[in-house]
C-alpha cells in the first residue's frame, strides 16, 4: 500500500507534535513541515531531519539567511501532499484554506478555526464515520475534545441528562510563557456559557453542556469540574464503567501521589512520554463521586498533546485509508503508546 | 452606656483586623491583643498603641527580650474583657476554650475550628438573632461566609432549589507566600463534596449546596464559580435584585476594567480601605446569566477581610447590646465603609 | 504664601501617588488630573474629589459616555497649572513636551522618558541644587533613584570606588498581572551593562557602576544585589553608618521576620501606607557584608512609590519655594511619613 | 571486561537520573534502585524493569501493600553491587555511609552532603584524577559544578582572577511544586558569601569566588550573573574561547529564540532529551560582555541533570575503571548526548 504523504503546515506547539506522530504511522509519511520562524523551532526540524519548507519567499530568505535550507516554499510542499494538516496559529488557517481547495488538496484545520470554515468538527470516538471521504474537517480544540470523549462515554451509557462545567485553564503554554502570561491573579472569562459548550456540540448536538471559564496562573494543563445531572441514581462504580469505554480516558488516583497536574506531567516524562505529552483525558478514579443522581469528577488537559491523535484519525478518515474507527484509534493508539492506565 | 470591652487572642491575619475594627465601633473598646509571636507582627500592635499581652510566660520572655513591653499574659487580658474574639491558628482555639469557660467569658471562634465546638455557627445575615445571648458562636470561614450570604439572598427571593459550586482557593496569604506555596501547579481537594457545603449547613440547614475546591498559584482571593438550579424560570434582573437584599454582597463590572481578580484588589487600596481590605461579596454583575430556570455566576471572596463584620456583628449579638440584626448589621456597615456600589 | 498650583497628566500607577501626595503638602494644591482613560481608575479620581480633565476631546466624550463628569480637556488644566507632572507611560511625555513649552510652563516627566527630553535628571539628595530655577526636569526611574540615593550615601563616605550590581526586576505591576506577565521563568535582559548604570550617571557623573538585570515572575518590588568594590578595607559598621545618612534609606532586619519582599509589603500594609507603598530603598542590615574591601549587600525597591518624594521635591527645586534641598527633603519626608526604622 | 555493578540509593529525581544514565554505559550495569516510596515513583522503576529494593522492611511491607514486588531490602542490593551511588535526601546519605563503609563498598555521595563525609568533592574536568581509586567521592551540588566547570575554563585560560556571583535558585522542583514553594515572592538567603563559594573551593581551593543566593519563583532552573575581575584585559573572544574549553559547557543564543529559560527547557524536549534534561551549563553567548578587565555574563543550571554526567565519572574514578579523565568525560558525553552547541 502506498503510504498517505502529509504536509503539515505551521510548525508550533500543534505542528511539531503532529510532525512526529506522523512519523510513527506505517501507513503515513510525511511530505514536509513549513513555517514562517527561522529561530530554534525550525532549527529543530532540520536536526530531525525533515524536509523544511518556508511560508512564502520572505520567510525563505529569512531561514535562508539565518543558515536554515528548505526544500523550498509551502506551494512545492502541497504538490508533494495528498493531505495537509493547518497548524498555523489561531484564525490563520481560514486564509490558507482558498489555497488547498484550488488543489483539490484534503486538509485538516485545528480547533481555533470556526466549525464553518469545513463543515464538519471531529472527535474520532464521536464522529469518525461522518468525516469518511470529506474534503476537510476541524479537529475540535483541547478542551472541547476533553469534553465530546468524556460526555460520549456517559452517554453511550444511557446515563448523561445535562452537564455543566467550569474549566481552569492554563494562561499560557510553558515555552512562551516569557512573552504573556498571567501572575497571581485569576482571569475569568466574560461570557457565560463560554464557547466551549456550542463547540462540543458541534460534533455532536444532542449533548446538553454548558461551561464557564477562567484563566489561572499556570502553564502545565488545563482542569475541569464538572456537576452532571444523570438520567437516573447511579453509582461511581457504573460512571467509571462508562469512562472505561473510552479508549483515550485514563485513570489516575490521588491516592497514588498524584493529587496535582505538576505531579502527572512529571509522570509522563518519566515515561518517556516525548515532552511529556499527555494524549488521554486524565481523570481522578478516586475523586469520581455520584450523589442520588448527580455525577461530581475532575479531569486534566494536556492542551498540548490530546488533540495528536484526532488528528491522525482525521488523516486516516478524510483519505479513507480506514474506514473503521475502531481501527483507527487502534492503531493510532497503539504507536502513540496511548493508555486506559499509566501503570501497571 | 458602658463600652464593651474586647479582647482578641491571636494577632495574625484575622486578629489584627479584627483588633482595627473593634477600635473603630462605639460600642466597643479592646481590651488588648495577646500573640506568641516576638517579630515585626507584634510590634506593628505596640507602634499603633494597642495593649498587648503574651500568650504565655514562654512568648512573654521571647517579647521580652526582643524589646516588646506587654501588659502581662493571656490571663490577664481575659480578666479585662466581656468577650474575646479567638484568632489563633486553626485548630488551637479549642484548647483555648476551657479556659474562657472557666471564667464564664464569652468568646466567638473563627472557621478554623468545629461547629461543635460551640453548638452556634454564625453568618450576620442569616441566624443573627439565634446568637442572642448565647454564650458562644463561630464565625464560619470565608468561603462559608460567601456562600451563605449569597445562597441566603436567593432563598430569601424563593429563588433557590439547589446550588453547586466550584471554588477556587487561592493558595496561601500574600504575607506568608514565602513560607510555602503552589507554584505552576492546581492541586484539586481529594473528597468531593468539599466541607464548605455541609459547613454552610451548620449556619442554614434548608440549603442544598454541593461544592468542590481547588486550590491556585494565587494569594488575592478566592474565586467562586456556581451553577444554580432556580425554583422556576427566571431572568438575570430578577436574580440581581436577589442578590441586592444582602447589604454586604457589592456587584463589580467586568466592562469598569475589573476582569481579574487583582484589579479589584488595586481598586480597594485605591479607595483607601485598610489593606487593600474588601468585606463585602464581589459579584461580577455582567457575568451573571440565567438560562431558562439555571443560574451561573461568579464571584471574589477576600479570605482575609469577609469573616471582619461578621464578626462585629457576633460581639454585638452574643453580648445582646443589640437585639436588632438589621440595626447591627448597619452599624458595621458604616463603621468598616461596606458598600453595595463600590463606585458612584 | 500663594500655594503652587500642580497639574497631574496622567492619572496610572505614578501619576495617582503624585496627586495623592501633593494634596498632602501644604504649599501644593492639586489644581488637576488628566487621563485618557474612563473605567475604574479615573472614577477613583472623582471619588476622590479631584478636579478631573479629559486628554482631549475623544476621551472627553468617553468619560462622559461613561457618566464621569470632567472640568475640561488638558489645555484647560494647564491654563489653572504653575507646573505639571506628566506621569503618562513612558514614551508618551516626549510628546505632551512641546505643550508644555509653548505656554512657559514648567514640567516634569519620569524615568521612562530620556535624559536629553529635559536636559537635567533629577534625584534629590544627589543634585537638588542643580534643579532650582530650571524650566524642567526627569526624575529617575525606580531603579535608578534607588542606585543614586545608596552610592551617593556611599560616596559621601569616601567609601565608593565602583559598584556592580544585578537586579531582579518584577515583571510587571500587581494591577496589571493579568493583562500580560511571565509565568515560572526567569528573563534576562540581553545587554549587559543594562541601562541603569548609565542612567544614573545622568545624575551623578562620577559613580563607576556596571548593572545587569533580569525579569522575575513576581509583581511587588524589585530586589537589587550589589558587589562593591571599596576605596579602602572598611567594616560592616561603617558601611551601615554610610547608609544612615540617607534619610529615604530605610534599613530592614531580616531576623525581624522580614526575609522577603511579601513581608515587607505586609509590614508597609500594616503601617497603614497607602497602598502599601515604600518611599525608601530597604536594605537589609543584617545582610550587609564587608570582605575586606568589598562590600556586599541587597534592597528592595518599591517600584510604584520610591520617585513620588523625589518628585515633590523636584516641584519645589523647578518653582524654587524652597532653595533648600534637606528643608524640601524634611518637609516631603515628614508628610509622607518616610522613616529610616519602620518600627520603634 | 566484566561491568561494574552499580546500586542506586535513594529513586528521587537525581537517583531515577543516575539509574537511567548507568543503563545507558556499556561499562556499568545497574545492580537495582532502592526507595521507601510505595506510590507512583517506584511503580515507574518497576515499569522500566529495573530490580527495585525496599530501603527497610517497613518499606517492603508498605511496597507490598501496593502491589508493589522488590528484590529485597538495600542491604541485598549492596551485596549485589560493586559501588553504590547515594541519592537520598539530604543529610540523610550521612546515615548510609556506615553501612557502606562496614561493607568496604565504594560509595558516592550527592552535593547535599558534606565534604567531609568523603573527604573528597568531585568535579570531573578539574579533579578525576585526584578521585582515582578512592573508597568514596561526593559529587558537589548543581551551583557549584556549574561554578566549578565555568571558572576552571577561565583558570585555565590564565583569565580568572576573582568571581563574584549572584545567583538565582529555583525556589522548588517542577514535580513537587504542589507541596511547598514560594509565590509572588523573592526570598534572598540571609548569610553573604552563601554556601556555594566555600563549596566549590573544597574542588579547587585556588578559585576566588564570592556568592549570594535568592530564591525566585520557578522551578525551571537555576540562573547566575557574574562578574569575573579578569588577570588582564580580554575581550569576549578570548573569552568565550576560554569557556569552550569546557565540553560540558554550551552555547546559547539570546537572538536565535532563546531568551528565557523556559524556551531552552522546550529546546531540550525538542532534541527529545530525557525529561527534557540539559546536562550542560547554558551560557548566552550574546550576553558576554567584557569591559577592561571585567567579564559579566549569565548562564542556566539544570538542578535536576547538571550533576549526572559527573556521578557517571565518579563512578569510573573510583573504580579506576578508566585513568584516564578525558576519556571518562568523552565516554559519558557521548552516551548522555551532551554538546557544546545544541543545534546545527
Amino acid at each position: 500500500m502506498n503510504k498517505i504523504k502529509v504536509g503539515v503546515n505551521g510548525y508550533g506547539v500543534i505542528g511539531k507534535r503532529v510532525a512526529d506522530a506522523v512519523e510513527s504511522q506505517d501507513d503515513m509519511e510525511l511530505a514536509g513541515v513549513c513555517d514562517v520562524s527561522a529561530d530554534w523551532r525550525i532549527r529543530v526540524a532540520v536536526e530531525k531531519g525533515f524536509p523544511v519548507f518556508a511560508f512564502d519567499d520572505a520567510s525563505d530568505q529569512r531561514m535562508a539567511d539565518a543558515g536554515v535550507g528548505t526544500s523550498g516554499t509551502l506551494a512545492v510542499m502541497l504538490d508533494g501532499s495528498d493531505i495537509v494538516v493547518d497548524c498555523t496559529p489561531k484564525k490563520i488557517a481560514a486564509q490558507n484554506i482558498e489555497q488547498y481547495r484550488s488543489r483539490n488538496l484534503k486538509f485538516i484545520v485545528q480547533g481555533g478555526e470556526k466549525h464553518e470554515t469545513t463543515g464538519h468538527s471531529f472527535s474520532a470516538e464521536n464522529n469518525y464515520g461522518t468525516a469518511l471521504g470529506r474534503d476537510s474537517t476541524r479537529v475540535v480544540s483541547c478542551n472541547t475534545t476533553s469534553i465530546v470523549r468524556t460526555l460520549t462515554a456517559l452517554k453511550s451509557a444511557g446515563l448523561l441528562a445535562k452537564a455543566r462545567g467550569t474549566l481552569l485553564r492554563r494562561a499560557t503554554d510553558p515555552w512562551e510563557s516569557h512573552l504573556g502570561g498571567i501572575m497571581n491573579t485569576l482571569v475569568p472569562e466574560k461570557e457565560i456559557p463560554s464557547h466551549q459548550g456550542p463547540d462540543a456540540q458541534t460534533v455532536d448536538p444532542e449533548l446538553d453542556v454548558i461551561t464557564a471559564a477562567v484563566k489561572v496562573p499556570e502553564t502545565l494543563s488545563h482542569l475541569h469540574y464538572w456537576n452532571v445531572q444523570l438520567t437516573r441514581t447511579s453509582t461511581s462504580e457504573e460512571v467509571l464503567e462508562a469512562f472505561a469505554s473510552s479508549t483515550r480516558t485514563a485513570f489516575i488516583k490521588y491516592s497514588d501521589g498524584l493529587p496535582a497536574n505538576n505531579t502527572v506531567k512529571e509522570l509522563m516524562l518519566s515515561l518517556g512520554r516525548p515532552y511529556g505529552d499527555m494524549y488521554e483525558v486524565a481523570i481522578w478514579e478516586d475523586m469520581v463521586k455520584v450523589v442520588g443522581d448527580e455525577l461530581f469528577y475532575a479531569y486534566l488537559v494536556d492542551n498540548q498533546a490530546i488533540v495528536i491523535p484526532e488528528t491522525i484519525d482525521a488523516i486516516r478518515a478524510l483519505t479513507g485509508i480506514e474506514e473503521s474507527a475502531e481501527r483507527s484509534i487502534e492503531k493510532t493508539n497503539k504507536t502513540l503508546g496511548i493508555k486506559t492506565r499509566f501503570l501497571g
